[in-house]
């Protein structure tokens, strides 16, 4: 089976799982998991902020960043696909209280004027407090596409001048930073606090970590008690997280490398558009013209040992990812040619 | 001083208050107002349902719609200028739990397709369950249009076939009544609830109703009790709202004369642009050309006798009400001419 | 029929009706309405607070006290049996996301030391922060018990040491006023905010007032709004008010006149005993030596004119108010030997 | 150092290493970690569940139970000190919207009485529904307190009387098990759900578990993913987590052995009173006749080489563990003699 339908697919590395086996590892609950700790620095350091808190995922990573700076009754925004928005169940409304609202992105990048223009009046008693803007990078329903930091930059320019914080939904931010040959650090500037993850293209098994300010690492540390993410032995898991974040990172040239690749092959193909401008390790592919539904088009590579997703009733995602070779994506072409 | 800001400017009539003076009152949250008993009997009537609850505004009315329709970590469709998304400050998502999503409208219509676009499969752990598709008629924020009730067929057919309820805001739906010469009955029946207001072209000083199943308004009635909107002698505010259901909705015709006087006018005005079709009561007019903010335009207004909304950075919106007469309009005419 | 269920049950008065009819209105969305405007500032210099607003119940005012004063997550502390946590649907919980520790307490009051002891140590992870401290004067269900001021004032105390805010949920707060003679604002004045209800022994159809700071009714504001209590034409229900605040403080006197003959008439008839020591307007019975069910006796009671309400499975409740004499009370006395 | 503060300090065994080593594993968000799987089978088995879903910590277990079970405005009753109302951030109200209604227990038990007066009557438009009913067993701040199992039958014959599901926060359930040689499924038969740590006496580095029907545990696990708490590849935890399950249960009895040799020191040691009947691993002591602080205590025991936890003013805790041998516990005793 080659596996395409995301980065989280993949199993943890021989490194990793020694890691694990090795692990020095204390009660992170009371605070003392070496381990843990020194994740948690890399991480704060990686993206230049005082600290970072390690969370089960990326989405307890982005709703503890939603509780800590909201709420209940404020607004947040966030662009119209936004993982935050679109894949994590209504749980800001849930939760936190707060409600979206959406502005159409390009390729995941919100107009700066289109964000000004939503920020609402305080002081109108009919109106939410604008508590918080999310951005996403790399986007995910946009294909992967890399938010330009110019673009975060203006944005934060904005949020800053309204006194609005900014949160930064990085799950693949090292596909951004890799693919702009920028370090990670770059982007978080313009942000007051980032999510990355650690199980995505970089391999670990489990977590993610936020980053911020120590005062507001210090407030998400309860909300992460609440959400029963306050874990005790975790060392067990911040060991292979380590190997991720300092060992995982440049091989995503590799998938974006077998991005391209895919993509170039199913351009030729007819029947197939590519859906997105390629630039990290997400290729959407078109199948209407084939007249095929997207589940369809997908249960027929599944028969061909070949797995992707449905994004859409026409549209199929395939993420490439450590475990998929250059020669596995020859196969891939070589099947959806025949099909 | 003409009052176009809204058409919930307006006082009592004399007949209003003499109904208060003599009303028959008893404590509600018994049971025992025959006043309000006889509201609620004659709007759930009009409207078509089987029953009919009083409450304080259409934001409380909108808020105990989506209370007793949803659970929380539900996900809401409505109009993206929807008075319950745009003007209740979030409080959809603060107490009932729920994400709104919005959806682009055509004067204020959704089309069928978008609608059912958005719908989420529930079975898929990411994503919230779709629990409530909110129309509201006339539209505010789209100046008064009213939604066809063709439109509001194929949603509601739709909503049916996913089993998802459907709410109407007709804060305005009397004018949508008039507008058509429809019975507001015609629109409610595509609801499963629906919010009718006492307090803006019908004159009462306060109020509105949510009417539909009993089963639902039995549970609904909790959730006002929760909201802080049951009351004691209650009647005192059923009796000039009777009046406003039985007494007031024919003139509202006239309120529309006079708005379609105003737009006409405003059309032979340079530099002014009328920004919507005038159906109703409501004229947004487009400011941009003279240069001036719509909050500076505002003023100037005030200062010549005339109050209007700013709803926009260049937009003000005028509506005619029963104390605004055709004479009023030739004044605002001639002012809005000399400014 | 003689009604005991409880002071809200008055008619409004003939000066009140004529209030009504005359009342100066506005919008008071707008911040328009000058009988509104009136009835607040009045309300807050009672109180001596900085400024007040007007609610539709006692429940929102409380409800409001608790969405402004805390954020959710926190804990608030207030007594086993307060109106807030027995009667208020779990609005608290549901609105405000506040979880609340119950204190018991004597005759409604709690002790100091057990408040001080139940505040959590906000540093710990595990725990909340305390956000508020609730009191009631009169207790509802401790027999309209006065809650002393020396209470009050020792709790405040330990709640301004550790910094938070102490609501009163003053909803009989005149009883307690004219039962130890004491001016209200001696009782408000160990409180940031005080919740104070025109509808129950005050005689007004409708409506509550929460007064507090300037910063905090502006906040309160909006909550309100959220609530669906922001209100048109609301002099409708302001000018009763005051006729309330102004003109029907004084013969409270008589209803705890009233209440106390009638305990002390209930005190010789076998089988029946005053369960609460008769401070204000309350009178609990426990009818258990009678073998019947709370119920069962509050029907037997209907059917001599008599209405009452069961609050326990043995215990009735029977409140004096100003539609009730002191010959009506001969009469209940009367039944009650005879039953 | 001998660690006393909890059963949750312990490290993971050789064997758990081993196991997370070669564990096979798979993306559990997709269905596909055999390790997961095959725990949360071996779980529900034990339980005598249809299902049971692995969640990171007792404290999300918990809260998805009460998410699950109820709706926002629900009451929920539990113990006066139970784990989800003292320990847990009031996160049932912040996520739930639930308001608790504590009831006092004796050792961690409640009276079914109580229980039966304290749920409410739905119909009443001021009460809230009762919505869950939680117990705890062995009940942690009642010193580990075992709930007999013939009070857990009573109380769940009320709640199914009235129709009310019962959630049981099986946190150190297999120290309840094994102190009363009964199966933990004698006790989850008079529950709904049940909820199990594997991180505590059973040594496991992270992770719970919580049992129910298949109708519950499908809806659980969508809000275990808006909590967060959807992992990847978590066959890394489950692993040592089946290790736990399967092979570490019958070892607790060593705990509650040098619990016991614990409490029977401390009796003959002037100044210390144990403060609870130790029947499992935890031993509760009241040290207010040394005149000191709890905190002070702790501090002096931690120069000794010994943590203990403060739990109250005067009282601290020592939970027994598999790190703590017997010869430990002499020397925990001679130098608490020597103190």
């Amino acid at each position: 089976m080659i596996d395409l339908r995301s980065d989280t697919v993949t199993k943890p590395t021989e490194a990793m799982r020694r890691a694990v086996y090795e692990a020095e590892v204390g009660d992170d609950v009371y605070g003392e998991d070496p381990t843990v700790a020194k994740l948690e620095e890399t991480a704060a350091d990686l993206l230049g902020k005082e600290a970072a808190l390690f969370v089960t995922s990326g989405t307890q990573g982005n709703q503890i960043a939603v509780l800590t700076h909201c709420v209940a009754g404020n607004e947040i925004l966030l662009e119209e696909e936004a993982h935050i928005f679109y894949y994590e169940g209504a749980a800001i409304s849930a939760f936190a209280g707060v409600q979206p609202r959406t502005i159409k992105g390009d390729r995941g990048a919100m107009k700066a004027s289109r964000i000004e223009a939503a920020i609402r009046d305080a002081e109108d008693v009919h109106l939410p407090e604008t508590g918080l803007i999310c951005l996403e990078n790399t986007h995910n329903r946009a294909g992967g596409a890399v938010v330009p930091i110019e673009n975060m930059a203006e944005l934060y320019a904005i949020a800053q001048k309204h006194d609005i914080p900014v949160h930064l939904d990085g799950a693949r931010l090292f596909n951004a930073a890799v693919a702009t040959q920028r370090p990670v650090r770059d982007f978080a500037q313009y942000t007051d606090t980032t999510q990355i993850c650690l199980s995505k293209g970089l391999g670990a098994p489990v977590g993610s970590l936020i980053a911020g300010s120590h005062a507001f690492i210090k407030r998400a540390r309860k909300w992460r008690k609440r959400l029963g993410g306050g874990l005790r032995q975790a060392g067990i898991l911040a060991a292979p997280g380590l190997i991720a974040l300092t060992q995982m990172v440049d091989r995503l040239q590799e998938d974006h490398d077998h991005a391209k690749k895919l993509a170039d092959g199913i351009a030729n193909i007819k029947g197939l558009q590519v859906a997105n401008l390629v630039e990290t390790n997400i290729v959407l592919v078109d199948v209407s013209e084939r007249g095929w539904s997207s589940s369809d088009f997908v249960q027929r590579l599944e028969e061909q040992g070949i797995l992707a997703n449905s994004v859409g009733p026409t549209a199929i995602r395939m993420t490439t990812n450590y475990e998929v070779s250059s020669k596995d994506i020859d196969i891939v072409l070589s099947q959806l040619n025949r099909l």
